[in-house]
């Protein structure tokens, strides 16, 4: 073949397989998102038509990839978990990665526009990724509930900040100061006290993130193999730091 | 701080930086784009328009990260060269291949209304990635041949096979067994004696790709840094595979 | 300093953490053992001289290494087991793999003439190495017993073929032809049948390898941290397939 | 086989290629050596004896790897460079670096006796390596520039330390602070002034390292391979900073 004494440069794409019997844990992060919210008037602290977009394009990687068997979104930023025995793309680093990658981010650009309506996007968005590789079920909990404590430390800050400056009236640099050195008790008080906000009644949404999980339906058999249970993607917006939720999904975590 | 216990699993996101000193050559594929392409109603052969939507993602691309100094596409895939010197997020591998898979991919979805007024996407395309490293410009040179050379070969087949299916009456099972074991001659041939194509008179589109490449505006100095030139990026349909190209810009693999 | 300018080369050397979390397993293997046997004039089909060489350098690795909690060896290989939450040398693979490795060989080397008085090295032996990582204690497990069934099939072969040669006067050729595609079970019978050999009765170094195991003396604290038991090598040759020996060194896999 | 059960855990041997196309320098550095060289007597600020050693060891190193072009030793280190093209072992990393550290460690302990007649090994010495790939001939001649010019810097500094220690009768302590500061200058004046030492007219070997490189004989072609010169491997001292070395040996960086 013509090409052939050119194909010796396929050698030096070298062979990236993950190790086989981990967990794998798929983390994409918004590309400079704080430009991007400022330049589609994105509500603060929280804005839903942006959650509703990141959750909607991460559905859509769930749909599309069965072996991911929970997401766990905040703010810009999105984990996927695949199972331990995935054989997605015989576990090829790169092949995964940027699958996974490409597809969210062209699901954002596609779903955009059903959320928000009267705001095209001024540019394209991107993302970046990276796969973590874990070895046991306790490190992929502490690992959401990494990302969970996150979200929270996050969103009472942000909330705080927000309000000093919307409703307090200071400028962002006051409210920064504001807020420098105090801890989660006081941050709730300056709410309550000042602006008549208690944080305990905020959405679920904005204090526990998203979380996506296939569950099993029960009592019904897969469609394709009568040997599966039939699964089901759901949204919730719960704890996923303590037992509960893992204890009633052993699935999760079993293989 | 509270989210410090579960911090550890920060541990197993491990360094994964390329070797300096190399040519980093990244490129993308489409994911299934043969029933994209179908759902699509893509032109056969060659779509005009679906190969401008590539152009245009591969030059937002080229123009968002400065260190990428030649891309080369064809059909469904582009490749990217970065310089070798380029310390674009620190070499960090993970991170330059998805932020350009997924900046490439969002550019895709977001140029496409402009290149497909009357099809409106029907669901969200995806490429996956790859980065390769090349330590010296002979081998640089020998991956952009090799890649011409397959549109080359790709480009006479589909253009011969769909002359046979389109003009010739026959099925695509006929025509893959019309072409099975011809040599390119034989191709030219079929093309010009049963269907009258020239096929060396077709577009250079088709035949050689597209080149998008930065070259060095004579006479003018960058705006921000006087001590450099001007650079702009031209889109080429030429010859890469001989030296005239290359001897004409040796910026491309100095350094 | 004078050595800065080339100092950048320190640039080229790349970080390669282990991942966390996971045992590693260290295997060497004699480089041409075959030659090194024969130039030796090794016993067949076993060498007590050369088994007690093996061991005594992957003792003194062990005393060397204390996170090294088990290490098993057959004919001219041993297997080092590295605690799951060892920090050698910060997890750094090639650190790890050449110590280990530099420091058997020359345990090898230096033990040699203890246990081969009267035959000087006639030449330097090596070894290769590489390490292995293993998310679960099952996977070591089935590493440790894949080893233990390899001896097995290895010893069985080898002391039928042995005694087909040494005693039946077979030439190597015609004893390989002789066992070609026999089960255990007709090896067992050869070995009985025509040279009154009960394969159960021979050694169980031979039928088991070796195995090492860090063992806690009971009733004892260690002398440098009263908080720890004292530790001691042992050297037994036992089965690891079945759960007995591990179920009574629960410590080894624990963490 | 009875053993397939668990030949699974074969798959967590991942594949680990160098790239092609690189040169590859592989260092070994000995393990603890300030203490090895205080039990064994070793002369300060060098002892030729240990300087053979090293030098005998890869002397052997480089006789059984025919891919290695060129050796640099100083103190307890060397350096091993392998021909760009080499397919030593498929370029399996980890393959490479330990047949050459454990081959070296092994050459190192079987030489040991002939070149310390007196001084039999107490305990046995180990080694740890590295491989680095680098991409381009420069990168190559920086990196042997930069461990010559430690050797010099080591070695004024070592000489100096040690004529105030043995002849000027400082401690160790008061030695170091003598030093302390001081430029190359400085210390040729306190060697002269102090101790009438020229410390350009000490042997080469101490200021320049072990340099062994295979050379091209002349006029003779190679005994199994007649299309091939015979190659023999030379030891010198001598400047590989500049560019006559190299130039005089252009093989050493064509492939």
């Amino acid at each position: 073949m013509a090409g052939s004494k050119y194909a010796y440069v396929r050698n030096f794409e070298l062979p990236d397989p993950l190790l086989p019997g981990t967990f794998l844990v798929c983390r994409l992060d918004g590309h400079s998102f704080h430009r991007f919210s400022d330049e589609h008037g994105f509500s603060k602290p929280n804005d839903e038509r942006a959650l509703r977009v990141m959750d909607a394009a991460a559905q859509s990687v769930m749909e599309e990839y069965k072996d991911i068997l929970l997401s766990f979104g905040e703010s810009d930023e999105f984990s996927f978990l695949l199972r331990k025995s995935t054989q997605l793309y015989n576990r090829r680093h790169a092949k995964i990665l940027t699958t996974l990658t490409s597809y969210f981010t062209s699901c954002y650009v596609f779903h955009w526009p059903k959320h928000f309506p009267d705001t095209p996007l001024r540019y394209p968005p991107s993302f970046d990724g990276r796969i973590v590789q874990y070895p046991s079920a306790r490190e992929v909990r502490d690992y959401f509930a990494w990302r969970q404590v996150d979200t929270h430390i996050n969103n009472l800050y942000n909330t705080t900040f927000w309000a000093l400056v919307q409703q307090g009236g200071q400028s962002t640099t006051q409210a920064h100061a504001t807020l420098k050195g105090t801890f989660s008790k006081q941050k709730h008080e300056i709410l309550f006290s000042r602006f008549g906000i208690n944080y305990n009644a905020l959405p679920e949404q904005f204090k526990k993130g998203s979380v996506l999980v296939r569950e099993i339906v029960q009592g019904k058999r897969d469609k394709k193999d009568s040997s599966r249970d039939t699964m089901a993607i759901s949204l919730v917006h719960c704890d996923i730091i303590g037992d509960a939720f893992w204890d009633a999904r052993p699935h999760l975590l079993v293989e």
